[in-house]
């Protein structure tokens, strides 16, 4: 099955934005069997036309996103119609998408939002939970063309639920992806792609018959492997024995997800002390359902001041050690732990950058801590680390190497 | 002059790569003035023959990133020999170009870098200093195309310096852009996109020869518009007249760093009390470069006992009026106010779902709560808002929502 995705908006060709759409879409469908055979971008208004004109004359299936707000250049619904050469009517079912969405949100409709409302005869309407533009589904061999045609909208919350719900199904039910072949991701944190291509590639390779791709993120490598359940299920083993300290999940779900799931199955509750990260791990935790279970206190001791005043953090080891060094997180997690009464604290304390840095504490430099209760009996370790990124990278990086170590003791100690 | 970018490399449609080659292209080209008219991203190999094939009908100037390596799959140069009709062939000045790259690393040349000395006939050679491929620039009316081609490598610090120094001259000699058409991009929150199109719209394309255009985010909108200075100017003033309270900015910098810097400008400092958004306005804040010198303290109470303790919300309060109150909302932001000695405190308390909603108080329902210290007295308020959007779009629009008024309440100050 060929298929071709077509990105609208201008914003991606000024520079101003990033295309992650494309990246995305090209995961999700390798996640079927599929791959992307060429990607268009064009601006808002009619260059829209002849990229589809193009793309439906070589495709079996084109997914189009953006174009479909109620502004004068979003046209994409228009031009759908006029290259098929069938019409745009008002579309009840498309009508109600669009009223339900303002009368949940208990807003007024302006009349812009009609044009939303439009769908060219004979293609489905595709709701949209998060937002006010329908989708469109143009099924093979409607009008003039043999190509199933899905319109998305542009904002990645709305395009991605929509994705998942109405263009996930029906590009299954198109396609004929062999049977038993499909496509296994595994995440692993702290271990770099360049390791697993030196000590893991050739042995993976020698399974034969099993595709193997890397993709690489700040402080996470998923590793894919493509082809048949047993030789995909193998592959995953040898990994995960190679590396079981990195080793997240392989089910696709977020570190901070797993970690509030093995928090939870070993009945344990968590709080953060933040300097340097700033809330980040607090955040991150708290994107997760039901976060609340298990996480309760974050303190995000910014100043030294709030150190003292937060976590009782003693003003002589700030002023003997500096706010940056072993002794201060060892307080900040211990503070943690006796002031919200979990089970266990973590802290972080490091030079973030730009500013800030010296010779003997450079920009990058962070010192992990961690304090637990174990049978009545409060432990706390501490741990140097170094991640001179910038900024908002070395945020993300200790986020995670915190989390990991969450995920570590909680899964060590519900072993024991 | 109509442009168009072609991008090579399977990773870009697998979704393991980003593809930031676009952007960057389309960023450069904007500073002379010049518009990417259509993006295409096609795999390694054979596909790119025919994606420069449809672009050299209807272009003036193609830049094709990628493809230029020593492997099999790397075809660009031979690909654009075919489409033009031209012969390819060992090239003096590329060859040089070749061997002077390993001598100057002290390393072999492989005999699969030999192809990277191979040029289409009549091409000129681009001297590649940071890499072994040596970029192609083929000037219009050469073989059966009137098309400027420019060939790049892929690796982004090759291709970024190969544009500064050979394309962008190059192009500035081919076009004739008019004196002074630029771009001016406007943030605001608050208001949306329907709202600009039914309220402005109108009025923005009355000034005439005014290209106008919306990006909308969570929580935020970018308004674009391209045009000369003047007629931006007018634009934009228009527009920051109609939406006061909803302009964030014209420079393109983040809702938080404009908050800081306002911060910094006021003289005033900041603490956040967070329940629902659980560290997110904390993390947003501390992503910004010197925020220290305004951001001190962050509470996030996400369990009932951590709002008594770490903030001096009542117990009574609780009881009585529940976690997500109004009351509960204005004590959590003068217990940070009076704990941190701040002069401006921020709270939130609400249903981030999708658990926890009830008729009285469903899922979205958010309490945002400020307090600030005014000639030495104590002011709070505190306002309702619903945002049912789902958990991590509810976060964001949150944070965004008290980030904004943060900004407001900042720039009011400053007017006293």
């Amino acid at each position: 099955m060929r298929i071709e995705v077509i990105n609208t908006g201008s914003e991606l060709l000024l520079g101003s934005t990033l295309n992650t759409h494309g990246a995305w879409l090209g995961q999700q469908l390798m996640n079927l069997g599929l791959r992307v055979q060429r990607l268009t971008v064009v601006p808002d208004g009619d260059a829209i036309r002849d990229a589809l004109d193009e793309s439906l004359k070589t495709s079996d299936a084109v997914i189009v996103t953006g174009g479909l707000g109620p502004t004068s250049d979003d046209v994409t619904r228009e031009a759908v119609a006029e290259v098929l050469g069938v019409e745009l009517i008002e579309d009840e079912h498309a009508l109600r998408c669009v009223v339900g969405f303002f009368d949940r949100l208990g807003k007024d409709m302006t009349p812009s939002n009609m044009k939303q409302a439009l769908n060219p005869v004979g293609a489905d309407v595709l709701p949209n939970p998060h937002g006010s533009a329908p989708g469109v589904y143009v099924p093979p061999r409607l009008g003039s063309s043999s190509c199933a045609i899905f319109l998305l909208p542009g904002p990645p919350h709305e395009m991605h639920a929509m994705y998942d719900a109405e263009v996930a199904p029906r590009l299954k039910a198109l396609t004929d992806v062999p049977e038993g072949d499909g496509v296994k991701m595994l995440k692993f944190s702290g271990v770099g792609e360049s390791r697993f291509q030196d000590e893991l590639d050739t042995a993976l390779h020698g399974i034969g018959g099993l595709e193997v791709g890397y993709c690489a993120r700040p402080g996470e490598l998923d590793l894919r492997l493509i082809g048949s359940e047993e030789k995909r299920e193998r592959g995953g083993a040898m990994a995960v024995d190679a590396y079981p300290e990195a080793f997240i999940n392989a089910d696709g779900r977020s570190l901070e997800q797993t970690v509030v799931e093995a928090l939870e199955f070993g009945g344990l509750t968590l709080a953060s002390a933040e300097s340097c990260t700033g809330g980040m791990i607090a955040s991150r935790i708290t994107d997760v359902s039901g976060s609340s279970k298990v996480f309760t206190h974050g303190y995000v001791t910014y100043a030294d001041d709030a150190k003292v005043v937060m976590l009782g953090v003693a003003e002589d080891s700030l002023g003997r050690y500096g706010a940056v060094s072993e002794e201060v997180a060892r307080e900040m997690a211990r503070g943690a732990l006796e002031r919200s009464g979990v089970d266990i604290a973590v802290s972080v304390t490091g030079v973030a950058g730009p500013g800030g840095g010296s010779a003997d504490k450079p920009v990058g430099l962070v010192w992990l801590g961690m304090s637990v209760r174990e049978d009545g009996e409060v432990k706390t370790f501490a741990e140097k680390r170094f991640y001179p990124n910038g900024r908002v990278l070395f945020k993300q990086l200790v986020s995670q190497a915190v989390l990991m170590k969450v995920l570590r003791y909680t899964r060590e100690r519900a072993c024991k």
